[in-house]
């Protein structure tokens, strides 16, 4: 693997000399993250969390013999014959209800009303439904045969004592907090999410939602940070430590970008300023208090991306635009927080694999993030004139990578489309 | 389509005299279902949720002419010829930052330093990048030419006034709320989310994740169902109005059950005691004081699944045994949730089609829900003794749904799977 090379202090209004690979990148962010630590969450919340540690039953499941109909329970052999022709009766002596077992031994010629996860009684071994017998209060008529242990659910048939439930890594069901549940655990270990401090820089960006003023618009990257980072499993923090309104928005100074990639995050996203431009701080500062890996990327969009570590946390200099800053953060940010949170590197997006309708032109040299939409099972790119085309991306039905070596590919050519709707 | 067939108020202890279909079942749902009303949720909480109108473009987005690099602006035909063996010089005369424009008219001979997303200057049509430029203070030295437009944003470019932007029914991507910031919205009109009471019936039920007492277990279908309810856009209630502890545990008691079945909702699902069993007090209580449409179904597990109406509430009584609940929600509960949240009804999971590795054995005459594991590319089902082990649905990678009219499928047929993981 060829190493990234360093890159200088400041670049700014220099240009890149030199762009790490998109490849150099990744394996960057590899080595960098780790699991984070666990902790114990309600199983109420514990759906879609990643399991720290493998959950072994201590316990059967279920702990009795019981009941899985509705109906009679009695001795098999005694049914033998039944039919609706051939009735055999049977004396009902009492019930068994869930969490209110039948008290005593049942006996030949006699059967106990029994409900769905009742336990069985003594003497019993077999249960007939209710749909295939007539009764009364104190008469039951069997109207079929039943075999013996047949609607009979057996200690630990559905979980064995000393059995690896569910393994360490998984990413926890809706059934599987019925499983924890059933197991007695209220609480389940898992990997703790990732803390996402999100930076927006740029003095002309209001807040989110604002009407423009001016030559001053509203931010769009704050929310669609946030939410990629929620998709991912991050917990997004959007606040400084004083919880200002909008203090997502960070001005162009250099002490305010730095004390805002200093605060308390497991990862600092930080949007705008990671270019060569005189008012693009955010590399510089990040070489000089802690360490810039990479800075300038051979792709489109987002080539002016940036990452590195200050101290224990890891630091994305995203672009401000807002096409490349969503382009990066799925290269980059957002494979940093699904390590960190336990969870494949991989792309979240569901895959298609569908016939080029046109050719898809890209340059050697560099990876493409071409936007797509699929039109009648073929896949269309989106002729634009820029990369910075935010509608771009939500006309798109997905993307399609192209990757460095390539010049694209010929119309017909079958191709990965990563589909922005889940 | 076949009416289904109005089920006798109580079937306690006589069984199912008639089972309706899937379909009859899922017609029923289609023709309850309408969209919930609208609400307007802030850009920072509406990823994921469902838009109630389109959104049309009331401004150009972009609003000004604006670079889309950071360099120089300047006239392009000044810079015909310039290359690193021909530098051309130009006077800087000033700058453009992103909200704060450069004032005047750019003259022959002279170059503006930008920044991207700053406007272009009056006077300049061009952008030449800092990585074709050498500069100092005062003096730039273009070494590459640059066309007319070249890196500039014009207004409109990304969005054009009167477009219509995202259409009413669309699940919101992150980036689409990078578009509703860009337009000036801090609110989005969305469709309000189904409110599903969860109760939980069966006085052998202990809150979940409780350890077992006896014959009493901890309940596994609150946790579950509550995953459920939130994966299909719902909101779980489980609590009644007075909020004490572990009150979506409701005790086999007709009053306390009608009480729940009434409670502040748009949805109730009641797990247990939905079937014929003497203590099954749901089904006849929604028939006597609403409407009990089905009760009993063609399909395994989940047979003794009912569902109605009580008042405008949609009521879905699920049967108690976990893997039924989880069966009988995704067929029915969940699609009712979906519709009323505006969304497909069609199942969530991801599928795919790979074939069978062995025979899968159905009965002619019931939809059959098989767990199935993915080994090598096939598919197995899972051997299981009966439908109650909830175990099945963690082992099993996802499930292949058996038609009625199907006796199963041989060896080696192609069929679809839905994947329990995303």
């Amino acid at each position: 693997m060829e190493p990234p090379v360093k890159p200088p202090t400041d670049v700014r209004m220099r240009g890149f000399a030199h762009r790490s690979t998109v490849k150099q990148a990744v394996n960057w962010i590899d080595a960098q993250s780790g699991k984070l630590a666990h902790e114990a969450v309600s199983l109420w919340r514990a759906a879609g969390r990643v399991l720290a540690s493998d959950v072994v039953s201590n316990r059967n499941v279920p702990e009795i013999t019981r009941s899985m109909m509705d109906g009679y329970a009695l001795r098999a052999a005694e049914t033998q014959g039944a039919s609706p022709y051939n009735r055999l009766e049977f004396e009902i002596v009492g019930q068994s209800l869930p969490g209110q077992p039948f008290v005593g031994e049942v006996q030949s010629g006699q059967a106990v009303r029994i409900m769905t996860g009742a336990p069985l009684p003594v003497g019993c071994e077999t249960v007939l439904p209710a749909e295939r017998a007539e009764a009364t209060t104190e008469r039951l008529f069997a109207l079929d045969e039943v075999s013996p242990g047949k609607n009979v659910g057996n200690p630990g048939e559905d979980i064995t004592r000393g059995t690896t439930v569910l393994s360490s890594g998984r990413v926890l069901r809706p059934q599987d907090l019925g499983i924890l549940s059933s197991l007695g655990h209220s609480t389940v270990e898992v990997i703790r999410q990732p803390r996402v401090r999100i930076v927006i820089t740029g003095n002309e960006l209001l807040p989110a939602g604002s009407e423009p003023i001016d030559a001053r618009i509203p931010d769009a990257n704050g929310p669609m940070l946030a939410a990629l980072v929620q998709r991912d499993g991050g917990l997004p923090i959007l606040t400084t430590q004083h919880s200002f309104p909008n203090s997502y928005l960070v001005p162009d100074d250099r002490n305010a970008i730095l004390a805002a990639m200093n605060s308390d995050a497991d990862i600092v996203i930080v949007s705008g300023g990671s270019s060569v431009g005189q008012e693009d701080h955010a590399p510089s500062l990040l070489a000089e208090h802690g360490e810039l890996a990479i800075h300038g990327i051979a792709m489109r969009p987002s080539s002016p991306t940036g990452m590195g570590r200050l101290q224990h946390r890891l630091v994305f200099l995203l672009p401000g635009n807002p096409v490349s800053c969503l382009c990066a953060y799925d290269f980059f940010a957002g494979r940093a927080i699904r390590l960190l949170g336990g969870r494949s590197p991989d792309w979240p997006h569901r895959q298609v694999r569908l016939p080029l309708a046109r050719k898809l032109v890209s340059q050697v040299g560099r990876v493409d993030y071409a936007r797509v939409r699929l039109v009648h099972g073929e896949v269309e790119p989106i002729a634009i004139s820029g990369a910075s085309i935010l509608s771009s991306t939500t006309t798109a039905d997905g993307f399609v990578i192209v990757a460095a070596d390539s010049e694209g590919h010929a119309a017909g050519t079958e191709v990965d489309v990563f589909l922005y709707d889940q």
